[in-house]
This record gives structure tokens, C-alpha cells and sequence, in this order.
């Protein structure tokens, strides 16, 4: 049974996540480095990272770690939104 | 140039959001009828829609409506966090 749009979407996010969460540490969080890096590849120019990144280094939990929870609050959420703007300016 | 798998993911949450939108009424939000139908259709069985859905419909904010934000936060971070617990344990 093929994924539906939603399903997909869902599957890409933890690949994502998981890509770059396991290269070191521990394999369930984000290392600063690791978060900083998924930024750059995943988004490159399409998003100032920079600010975009500094912006929510600020939003951690303090524990210098990302877990899965804090990268979909903060990856997904303000991306989608910034992102759907956009569109609908369009 | 080709999209990341993120951003390929951010693109599907937004085409299912306004494949269901667009039918009726305000094309930016889902009426409670589109939200179920979206739930229904792109999660079918993988979830207790129903359960789901009625927790969901409280957290709305009143209008009856759910706007791309609210989208985002219940539909995605709702489900990748229990579907991730999902992936972590199996």
C-alpha cells in the first residue's frame, strides 16, 4: 500500500532528522554542529540560515542537544509558516 | 535545481493543506469537515483517526476554522512525536 502525500512528508521528516542525528552522539538528538550542518544542506540559500539558525538556537531547552520534538516545533513550524506566506503573497 | 528531501517535505505539507482547503470556502483555512476529510483520507487506518481528530478538534481556536498554523502544529508535531516514539521502539 503506496504512502499517501501526508504519510511521505511525515517519512521525510525523520529521515531527515535521523540523517544527520545519527552521525554522532546520540543517535535521538541533534548536536548543535549536526543541527547547524541539516540547516545548511537541507536549506542552503532557500532561508537566511544564519539568522534563521541564531534565531533559534535561542529557543533550545538549554541542554545543547535537538531532540525530535524541539526540530519539528522549530524547523517544520516556522519554516511552514514563513515559507507559506510566501506563497500566498504569491 | 532539485529540492532537499526537507524541503520536499515542507512542499508536500503544503499541497495537502491546500488540496483540501481550496474546496470550499475560505481557501487559507480547513472547515472542521475538510480537516476530517484530510485526516480520513491521508492517514486513513495508520492512526485512531477518530480519537485523533476529536482531541485535535478542542485545541482549535474557537473559529470552527484551522488555519496553516494550526495545521502544522496538531497534524505534524501530534503525529511525527507519536509515530517517531513509534520508529524509536520498534
Amino acid at each position: 500500500m503506496s504512502l499517501t502525500e501526508l504519510q511521505t512528508a511525515m517519512t521525510l521528516l525523520f529521515e531527515v532528522f535521523d540523517k544527520y542525528a545519527i552521525k554522532e552522539g546520540d543517535s535521538s538528538t541533534l548536536s548543535k554542529k549536526q543541527f547547524k550542518k541539516l540547516l545548511k544542506n537541507e536549506l542552503g540559500g532557500a532561508l537566511a540560515v544564519r539568522t534563521f539558525y541564531n534565531e533559534m538556537i535561542r529557543d533550545f531547552n538549554g541542554d545543547g542537544q535537538v531532540d525530535f520534538t524541539e526540530y519539528m516545533v522549530l524547523v517544520v513550524g516556522a519554516l511552514a509558516m514563513s515559507c507559506y506566506d510566501f506563497f500566498q503573497q504569491s
